[in-house]
């Protein structure tokens, strides 16, 4: 009784305040979807590039192919399930998990180089110009912010030595700056996609050809992935719920004491 | 003391659980700088069409600018402003802030639907084809989606009937999809400003042509007011505070008295 109370005050005020839920029924489920959404982005990603591209390879005009390959893997999906692991382990030991998130973008982000030396290369040996275009400037702009991000989220949350209440501090900027880092990739992949198609199709895109039609429904699915993730992460209820055991172990031990009576578990 | 344990507790656990702050004193300076970066992606749109695309008519190929100019208005610069009312009016009566929220919705709608039979007329008189584009996809999908929202907003909030309870349960997905709409938008924007840049410009967007220069400029601060309006509505300690003399003019006294005693204010 005092339970149920205490869920319907939360919900009451906002549903940021929601209590976070030990074992969310439905979440599973939602997670499936999102992976469901972001392995067809992928494969239709590599349907589009083998069937209307000529494929990928190192050298020739299939090196430009490497480009949309590496970035819809590295900078969608794998980035988009890093930021996950916090749904989806959410009982497993939070240095575990910390772990599993910083690897995750690091592979997302070694994937991402490839496909940005593919496409400068790739110009480089074309002639071609670089840096000119919506698409490239927003891409620079994430490429440094996913560095930056990256390495002060490993210096504060992984390497030891910062306070509880520095980490404190910074994890609502880390968890923003995260999401709005992944959303900026998903518009920029739009661009990417919307540029490949009227450079080659020019105003044949307008009498509905395969290759165009094949490639907007590829740019609902990245929507419809991005949508997912976004609602996984900010549902209230389904926030890693507060280990007891793991505050324990936090190295800041007068900032914890001050706080711990009053903790929201 | 026992509220500043308090804080520390909550900001300890997550973010989304920091308690509200009832006069944060940066909140002004970051809508400030939101509105800065709407007007002037507002005025900077007016400087596309008028210096490079001939200006606005509703006659002849100028009434297809009518589009642009409408869109960023309506569906970006309104529609942010709108999502914003609960965060700059926040110790206003709660009521008055929903009739200015939903009032802000319908001019958005309004023009942004001058906007869209602007370009279907244009499209129609010119003999092209319409919704062929990700870009009119995406359009197409916002809009409906939009139009859903505010019917579904307006029933539940504004509308008297709906149960608290039933709006408890509404009102974190009625703030999601308000957020991913208008995210949403923003990226569709991006995708007709690319469009236009490469139907007109073609291979001189790698020459580095002023136009294209000023459009992508536009697009990053586009983004840039996006940014802002996210981190504005997601910082947990800027939300709303609950007013308990607004929860006792609630019509639902059951669900309230249940959940009053361990409300988290």
């Amino acid at each position: 009784m005092v339970r149920r109370s205490s869920k319907a005050a939360s919900s009451m005020e906002s549903p940021a305040s929601a209590a976070p839920n030990p074992r969310p029924a439905a979440l599973p489920y939602y997670v499936a979807f999102s992976q469901l959404l972001g392995l067809t982005v992928v494969a239709m990603t590599g349907a589009w590039l083998g069937l209307y591209r000529g494929g990928i390879a190192w050298e020739s005009a299939l090196q430009f192919n490497v480009h949309p390959l590496c970035m819809i893997i590295g900078l969608i999906f794998l980035q988009g399930d890093a930021l996950l692991v916090y749904r989806v382990f959410r009982n497993e030991a939070r240095h575990t998990t910390k772990v599993l998130h910083g690897l995750l973008h690091v592979f997302a982000f070694i994937i991402a180089l490839v496909g940005l030396v593919a496409v400068f290369d790739y110009h480089r040996k074309k002639g071609y110009a670089d840096l000119y275009s919506l698409h490239s400037w927003c891409g620079i702009v994430i490429s440094v912010l996913y560095f930056v991000q990256w390495l002060v989220g490993f210096s504060l949350f992984l390497f030891p030595g910062a306070s509880f209440s520095l980490r404190s501090r910074y994890r609502p900027q880390h968890v923003f700056f995260g999401a709005a880092i992944f959303l900026l990739s998903v518009g920029t992949a739009l661009l990417g996609l919307k540029e490949a198609l009227l450079f080659k199709l020019g105003t044949k895109y307008s009498t509905f050809e395969p290759e165009g039609v094949l490639a907007n429904v590829l740019g609902l699915l990245l929507v419809g992935f991005s949508v997912a993730v976004l609602y996984i992460l900010t549902r209230a209820d389904w926030r890693r719920p507060p280990h007891a055991e793991e505050q324990a172990l936090s190295m800041d031990f007068k900032t914890l004491t001050e706080g711990d009576s009053l903790s929201p578990q």
